[in-house]
């Protein structure tokens, strides 16, 4: 098979309360990832605010743009410029009242590929999500760039095997997972070290079910008494792990992968060709009791 | 959350071509096994044969039983005696003509609790199954024995995320995944780690999605030019692995496990809760031109 490399690159940043520094030192990381080689590059999710879902409060929805707002305008021309594709997630503002969790794909050549709004929504202590977005009410998307047919997921996302089997379904060749998970202040390592397992091993599956490659993109730093987790990192579509970044250091990286590898894998390991979707209609279901 | 404590052993073996002895050393090996403190045991795929379906060959159909027939009844009246659940992987006969590749769970009083068809059926080199076996048409089943609400899910199985959201939907705490994996002989080392990390991977991954525990059981030892890798091995809901057993040995093991795990796992991150049973229709779908 010929080789079908691809340059993917990563920020995992720090956020402030600052939109427009946070934004300016993104733009300054994503030019130096892309100086290192990298051709798409993916943002953490929300990356130019921070996790304001900490709380439920009405002023936050200042923070969001619609898709075609300022930040995308500026991104869209450094994309056009810098040649690379890019993974904006950010606040999105629909109509009045209306706001989702979103993610738009820039194409490298500046042009707006698409826009994906998160369908799954966590609502937990600290992650007080349900109040800010509306689920996504398009579905899952793949936006088939110059540098090849990706999809990106967004955080709570990332624990459903439902998303990354129809995005693959749908032809995405690597999955971005912009996402903001941390540990609470003070948690016992243990537990700690268990979690950020658990979240890398349902990413690494995704890649394996579905011989994709994987990207996932957390912020780092602490908020308020969260300390999100970092640890970024790309794998295969064995779920071999190409890169990790480190839990609490901001990081920028360039990582050369072969798309290839997936039909190397999936010609080994014919996952889907045998699946039984005869038999898959109780997923559609609740629960079954 | 009170504690609710079970006791899961595994059994991973060779086999020769003598099944008569095959089935003795097992079942001294269940014994054991239970004298560990084992009381849901689980035996590896097609126990007690080689794995004869590396070559299509008509004589292989006389290693069939019928699903009560003398393994069955044999190993009945060893769960009655040990007061035992045992899992047991066996090559079915249904009628003339027509064969599965299966499991009975025997209860603790000895009944047989159900039989579970494979439905997920290979066919590559070495692995020349849709030969010998039809894909099963009961779907995904959970029984519910003395020590705990049980799926069992058959090698290829093991792939596909849709099968074990089935069995968790349907009430499962554990899964048991019996199997027969491995490399093939000489092939480089490098190799067989990502191999036997990705098959690791998606297993602990059912754990992670479905906030239940999984047990993969699978045989070891040299069958004509294949290493069956052994490395069987019991996580809890975050998938961290419990026990792991060696590549290339025989073992027999009983861990304790916390069912209550399921509960505390799902309250703190409820992806049950969130699932976007309106967006999933698209998993019963081949592919997605």
């Amino acid at each position: 098979m010929a080789e079908n490399k691809v340059n993917i690159g990563i920020v995992q940043t720090f956020c402030s309360d600052n939109k427009v520094d946070n934004t300016q030192r993104t733009i300054k990381l994503i030019r130096d990832t892309a100086e290192k080689g990298a051709r798409i590059i993916c943002l953490q999710e929300l990356f130019n605010t921070l996790y304001f879902c900490i709380e439920e409060d009405y002023n936050q929805f200042d923070l969001a743009e619609f898709q075609d707002g300022p930040t995308a305008q500026e991104l869209s021309k450094l994309c056009a410029q810098l040649k690379i594709v890019l993974v904006v997630p950010y606040f999105e503002k629909r109509t009045a009242g209306l706001y989702h969790n979103s993610a738009i794909v820039i194409d490298a050549d500046g042009k707006i590929s698409g826009n994906y709004r998160k369908q799954h929504i966590p609502d937990d202590p600290g992650y007080y999500e349900k109040f800010y977005f509306a689920p996504g009410d398009e579905g899952y998307k793949v936006f088939d760039t110059q540098y090849g047919k990706i999809s990106v997921l967004i955080c709570w996302d990332q624990w459903y095997p439902e998303a990354s089997r129809i995005a693959a379904l749908k032809g995405a060749e690597i999955i971005f997972y912009p996402t903001a998970i941390g540990w609470p202040v003070g948690q016992d390592e243990r537990l700690n070290s268990k979690e950020y397992n658990a979240w890398q091993t349902i990413i690494k599956s995704h890649a394996v079910a579905n011989g994709v490659h994987t990207v996932a993109v957390n912020r780092t730093g602490v908020e308020y008494d969260n300390q999100f987790w970092g640890g970024s990192f790309i794998t295969d579509p064995f779920g071999e792990v190409l890169f990790q970044a480190p839990y609490t250091d901001e990081t920028y990286e360039a990582i050369e992968v072969d798309l290839s590898q997936t039909e190397y894998f999936r010609r080994r390991w014919p996952f889907l060709r045998d699946r039984r979707t005869d038999t898959y209609k109780p997923v559609t279901k609740r629960f079954i009791d």
